[in-house]
């Protein structure tokens, strides 16, 4: 069927595999041509699962198959601004995990390459596709809430993965509050001020060790004039939260899809409505949605819904974040836009 | 990718066309080979947004292409029938919407001819297929309710079809309480008395010329004990509605999903969710699920998780109901077990 | 204070010490001067914690105080009919618990002796007081769903009382359905047929030696032409459960507040919401409400909201329902208007 | 009946006017003896509605009548510390309207003046008397939720008083967010640092000519770790609202009774739930609560559950957020223990 892109799909962990089980089956301008991973062992099973797909472990293959027209990039974060500017090199269009890097050097790097080769790279926030947030988004841009006075947010895990991971995470603020950053950006507009405090609660001992924190508070000041607040946990006990609302001076709008809503069960001491299991379920049409939406943007020759820039301004918001807390103070930031992108750095 | 199944689909109508979509790029197992209408500017138009897929206005031309082993019937129901049994014929895998017939002589024949030829046939019932349905069924079986003693169920649409739908409808309970029959047998078991009420509220003079009814309500003794009860409208000014409760001795379930719970908008006089739009919507992911599992039962080579003898009983149900209408009485049934599936008659 | 109306009390079991509470303390236009009970220690525990009231052992001490100007009457169920006569010949005002009494006859002599001696009789549906239902009921009044087509009302106890209660309930009708033929008729309007179906499934055989059942379905049908669905259970596992659902065509309304929505507890399995405890604590403000209604009626000289017909006709819907429970059968109902008020009889 | 309290009101104003109801009909320890307010019309006509209490225009009356022991001060708050001092010179309990007064000196000095008397002083935050909020206190207490790692809470009303009101309140802090503080102190413990962030956004220049603001979001640091995060607003265009949440290493509480959870309207276009009216409906149970707890105090002389030195403590902290806010900087506090109250202050 003609008009379906050619994806070639590189790192097979988690999100990788459910990527490529997504663009096997669920995705119809998809053809899934090749998947990749270092691990021949895993790459092999995915292949026989998804019915017999092409498969090697050198990323190469990819970008050497003239057939290939984009490349979904899951591999591990340190790998991702590489083999962007690779694909780039090879005229590959690409969907890569977020972050582009841990490192602002190779983040902007990573997206010049992209603008040079005139690649689409798009980024994978999933709550931007997710269809409640932007039923939300739709109700603010159609301007029913009025003006927003108050954005609120929170994202939570329910245990802290191992210090292992959390030492290669590139810190709190970058792994975890980045999505609020992008989220608050996309939902209400740029922002000028960041005041963040954090604290070490579950394990202060280990935290220490890493020089990490467990739960932050972030103050925002947007250029409009409002205030925003994003709250974010790596132990909220009862399990992972996504949920956000944005008050304005006619309306206020809340998204908050953690419970199965509409299977209850009423037992002697009381009603219960049980959670879906985590963000891979939460967020199982956005990332669809996403893939879908870079695979229109690919074939119908547009900019992509997030891009590079995107990635960069959370990644910027995220260090800022971290330069508050650290410091005790408040940071300023400004922004340009260059190429119709905006770009943030902090104002000293 | 070699494990999928061939598929011929005919019929382009508002199922038709979602059942199309969804095998073309939305199910895995899935190998959509050719579509069939009877309509040639339908099936082209159809063919052009799926990327090109081959097609004609003959259903022969599915049943005479060796590479196709399943066929999808959305074709309208006075068709199902023959459709079913030339499908039959030619050894085809049948799934095909309900009903089967709004005759009880040509069911059964549809029933008998694909056992007789050995195919698989499942019938679309797509509310077994719901994942909140069968996380409540679920626990049912798991014995987390206890006894049930009482189902309760709710199917309602907002306004009525047009009189010449409804004149070529099988009358209301064939064509809206079947889907609660079908429902209770799977939650709670078989039915042993039906005694129905009905009433034509909203238009009582046309309806009256059609000797049909736009309420009921349908009263059920199972032959458990436990007590049912089934309210119907075509005109539940307000929207579409399909919930359910199963009232345990321990715990008590409720399905009810018909707003959009994780999206809540707060203005100055009330707080509001807003509805899914449609069936279609709501039982979007059960559609696709029954579709995968009727082509997970054709490469397996075991029993479609609903059959030929449940479409069957549902529209004995159905029937009994009608006739408790028309007499003032309760109708007692009595149901047989043969080749390993349940039949169902009026007793007496 | 002098508006105050001065009240007798009579019967301190549960119903009674709760009333006699609020007369003590919450409702400004109650003077409750004196308590009574047989049981001479239960009466003196009161009277200390309601700060010393004056009480008796015998009923006429409150018919003779000259200072009492209305009684409320919670005494047990047997004794009703007998009071109100005697503080009807006492010049008395009433308000009783329901039932008025398991007896047709009784109760209707009940009700016309009060009418002969000119005082208010009103009986204790507490529901027509609720907020919740209040609220409900205004909007229909007001027109706000349109025409109503469909009444569906839920009343269920978590377990069944000792057999010892349900041999002097009057029968499961009498005992549970009562309260929502009442709601049905202030809803929606009066009742021509009654369909009843019972089962007994928690204890077949105790509930077969006291001739009874623990599970019921009512279907109604509304002179208005509307259907209706009562359904019943004194074994709902789960707890109490009181909820209304009223469909309109233009809108429905749902009233149903067993859970504490306001409160939600969220742990790792799923979120929860506790239920009230019972229905004294669901319905402490209409009990209130509703001795507010009748001090009002008695004060400003006024018909009372709830009436002893009122009481009556649910009785007469009650045993109609268990005829048609056991007659298998549709009963019919007419109703004539007898001094401005609702009396119902079986039809034929 | 003996054990009642004898009590005086002052300041008819709409809470003065709300506890003299409460008073005067739905307290049982409560015998309202008389009412003062220094309008003779408003004060007629309240004791008219009572039912002809006792009233005079002069405080002094009640504290020079020796058959009161206690008195409830709804005046307006600039009357507050005096009217305490004054009622400690008379020997007489007092339950105050929140805050004691807009200047610490004369704070402290009505506290101080009456822990020198030996009377009971208990202050009006309501929020510790509401049932829900109670229940999730109670839950926090028991250990239910883990060690508290979060708390997060919004106060918001719908419109901003106007300018004049304003212009006396104390400021955003002490009139709004005085209340939250309180909240935090009672659910979660101590608070060490406290950073604001304010704007004026529905009508700067208004706000900026009374040097006020609209909307805030305040970031706490508890003394045990534990991070904290208030919002608040004047102007939330859909409503007042009062909903919290505490998360725990366990599980997470939340509160939120805005909406009428009881009665849900399904029109065409969504689902609705109505508001309760404003904070008097939402609390109407919790200022009954905190009066009878003040009569129990008094009663069976035992320490105020909202001390004082609790109104202190929240006073302190709200201007140490406005300090926050003017300065841009974080404000650190430290607190001691004197006489069994906890005593704020700013650290240096």
């Amino acid at each position: 069927v003609e008009d379906r892109v050619p994806v070639g799909l590189v790192g097979l962990g988690r999100m990788g595999d459910f990527h490529a089980t997504n663009l096997a089956g669920r995705i119809r301008l998809a053809h899934l041509v090749r998947i990749v991973d270092a691990d021949e062992g895993i790459v092999r099973d995915v292949s026989g699962r998804l019915g017999g797909i092409e498969w090697s472990t050198d990323y190469a293959d990819l970008l050497n198959d003239p057939g290939i027209e984009a490349v979904v990039i899951a591999s591990p974060t340190p790998l991702h601004a590489d083999m962007i500017e690779a694909a780039a090199g090879a005229g590959k269009h690409v969907f890569c995990e977020k972050p582009i890097s841990l490192e602002m050097e190779s983040t902007f790097g990573a997206i010049e390459a992209a603008r040079k080769a005139g690649i689409k790279l798009q980024v994978g926030f999933h709550r931007r596709f997710d269809p409640d947030y932007r039923r939300a988004w739709q109700r603010v841009e159609a301007g029913e809430i009025g003006e927003v006075y108050l954005f609120r947010t929170s994202l939570r895990d329910m245990q802290a993965p191992g210090f292992d991971y959390i030492k290669g995470s590139g810190g709190f603020f970058a792994d975890v509050t980045l999505h609020d950053f992008d989220a608050a950006r996309w939902l209400v507009g740029e922002i000028e001020e960041v005041t963040a405090f954090g604290a070490a609660l579950s394990d202060p001992g280990g935290f220490e060790e890493v020089d990490d924190i467990d739960n932050a508070v972030v103050a925002l000041r947007f250029a409009s004039g409002a205030l925003g607040v994003i709250d974010n946990s790596r132990v909220a006990g009862y399990g992972y939260e996504c949920s956000s609302e944005i008050m304005g001076s006619k309306a206020t709008l809340r998204v908050d899809n953690h419970r199965r809503a509409s299977v209850e069960t009423l037992t002697p001491d009381s009603s219960h409505r049980d959670y879906v299991s985590d963000f891979v379920e939460r967020f199982a049409d956005a990332y669809v949605a996403g893939l879908e939406s870079f695979l229109r943007t690919v074939r119908e020759d547009r900019d992509p819904e997030v891009s590079g820039a995107d990635a960069a301004a959370a990644f910027v918001l995220a260090k800022a974040a971290e330069h508050s807390y650290r410091e005790g103070r408040t940071v300023r930031l400004t922004s340009e836009t260059k190429n119709g992108e905006v770009f943030y750095r902090e104002a000293d």
